[in-house]
């Protein structure tokens, strides 16, 4: 275990932070099997790299899971079913278990007919988008996987957040080339990177977020406080204010998956998500995610297939770089070096989130040992 | 039919100008029912308000027709299907009449099983996104419809151009409310919005496009002609230059449409689409489709989802404006009121597309009586 003093910084294996959520989880009701599907979303996501949605966030669960939004052992079950679509109700509990079983069935779908499309309702936040479109490649199959989410996005001339960053992720395998692999939120930034700004007192770029009057603004902390209090003002879509670099554009992006999410499943949508009860207390989010999965020799040959996407890779990767910059990347490829990293070097996690971590074990009489620190 | 001279535009009946189209590209060998079907996607791109993707564009159809690029009568073949996906190879003709093939099949296979998708290569430009997309709706499906497309967007980091503005659409019914239509270049803004700036001799706003260097560009003319000759430079993705306001998300999508329309189909794809030979004469193009349908009760019962489509858009139009805004759209839209305006008022055309026009039906001996000019 590695420990960099300097940036506050401690290198965690792997290993022992999914030990720690999967006790944890069960401490706080789930299943094995649940909990260590939840473990190993959060775990994908550091070792990918994606800090925010990560080990960071299991206080996050536990406190939903401690106010009765996320149920610990929901009833799960298939409203409707054909050959090649589903609709699962996840009885309002974890996003995570839900998700990875509507994964599988749409992949299960593809590979008996072509294709699969899983919509789900009543569920809660699962983490990242990239892991269940992942899972389809080792099926030889394209995989698609979004979500909506808590409002903190205005639409194109609007003053209010009235849409998630609704998040799509998808996956295609390749041959000698690393799968082409895009994760992102429909807006310019996701919410955690406003916090990043705040906490270190930096101001915003311009075109990341409107105030509460709708104007552009680089206050990070007035951003953050309005958002999480729906006070007004709200991240602004990919491609930023009004319509001229586009931003019209995003917000499309961030309904289409609200229509997919939230609408086509029969969960809730745009600023209905994650209600609170007149009394103010927490009800669950019921928020909604849409999975898909396309078999590739449902269309052409998947040596065909593999050998295209790798040469297409590569063209991207050789073609000239702009003044000043060394790399072209593919979507995935960043993540699937961190991942390996990590693997091997263990997980950085700053001292004030093991500090949170520890604090959670403490008080669920969870051992978290780390011999080395 | 309204002339207003102060602005040099005609307004021209739709149905004279469908006829135009029919005729003229009869004379150049298409069916009767193929040169339908192109009139009636030029059309509705005239009447929905987007004019880069109409009539104006009938010379470089016809061109392309001459140089051998476009087959006036190819052989369609269908390569490979299953119950809910299938490949169509387009034998090099115009893009229209092979797409309409291929999203009725689309849609029958969602009526028959809950989805459908088809894959198209060896086709050519189709028109306006939108088309396909807004074939599902009379079926109570959700459509889809992509394209990759001629080089003319730089990935991020780099400074040619390698992929398409790659637009993607999708078309999702609503019950009072109009339906939901998004039809975008994944690019910041297509590439007849570079030209529209240069005929005007304008600088371009930040955060469309970079010079051969893959610095950041105003000048309008100078991009437009090295992007024709292939000589570097770019328009950049949704999100613009560098990492910092998305510009990786929309390269992402760019390539997202390239390996569904170029690599599924086994179509070509980034910067070897639209190949010459190499004494300089054209080649096809050889760029691909994709499109697909999800019918909505496969999901969830049809009232259900067009009464919650009608609560989504009311929420959206009739939240807080941003400071001096007066409207928030909903995709879509401003097409179905330029729709409205234009069936009754007729389409707006400038002297120039007329008088070009004019000469194309004079070249092939085609009636073009626009009785009150």
């Amino acid at each position: 275990m590695a420990t960099s003093s300097d940036n506050h910084v401690v290198c965690v294996p792997w290993s022992a932070l999914i030990d720690l959520c999967v006790h944890v989880l069960r401490k706080m009701g789930l299943s094995e099997a649940d909990a260590c599907v939840v473990a190993d979303v959060l775990l994908s996501a550091d070792l990918r790299g994606i800090d925010s949605h990560g080990v960071a966030r299991l206080g996050f669960y536990v406190e939903k899971l401690r106010q009765g939004v996320m149920i610990p052992s929901p009833a799960i079950r298939t409203v409707n079913e054909t050959d090649v679509t589903a609709l699962i109700d996840a009885g309002g509990g974890m996003g995570h278990p839900v998700s990875v079983r509507a994964m599988e069935k749409a992949i299960q779908k593809a590979l008996d007919h072509g294709a699969g499309f899983v919509a789900v309702r009543n569920s809660n936040h699962y983490g990242i988008a990239g892991y269940y479109a992942l899972m389809a490649l080792e099926h030889d199959c394209i995989g698609i996987s979004m979500t909506n989410s808590y409002p903190f996005v205005a639409p194109t001339f609007g003053r209010d957040a009235m849409l998630g960053t609704n998040p799509m992720a998808v996956a295609a395998p390749a041959g000698s080339e690393r799968p082409f692999v895009l994760d992102m939120a429909t807006s310019a930034v996701p919410f955690g990177k406003i916090e990043v700004y705040e906490r270190q007192e930096k101001s915003l770029p311009p075109g990341w977020a409107i105030d509460e009057r709708g104007r552009p603004t680089t206050d990070a902390g007035r951003v953050a406080e309005h958002l999480m209090d729906r006070a007004g003002g709200g991240l602004l879509p990919l491609g930023g204010a009004g319509e001229m670099l586009g931003g019209h554009k995003g917000y499309g992006l961030a309904l289409l998956v609200d229509v997919l999410c939230g609408v086509l499943s029969g969960a809730l949508y745009a600023d209905r998500v994650y209600p609170q009860a007149p009394d103010g207390t927490f009800l669950p989010s019921g928020i909604g995610h849409f999975f898909g999965a396309w078999r590739v020799d449902a269309f052409r040959p998947l040596v065909g297939f593999t050998s295209a996407m790798d040469d297409l890779q590569r063209r991207l990767k050789t073609a000239p770089k702009a003044e000043g910059q060394r790399r072209i990347y593919v979507h995935g490829e960043k993540e699937f070096e961190e991942f390996e990293l990590r693997a091997r070097e263990g997980i950085p996690l700053n001292r004030k989130v093991l500090a949170e971590l520890e604090k959670i074990a403490d008080e669920l009489d969870v051992g978290f040992n780390l011999p080395f620190l």
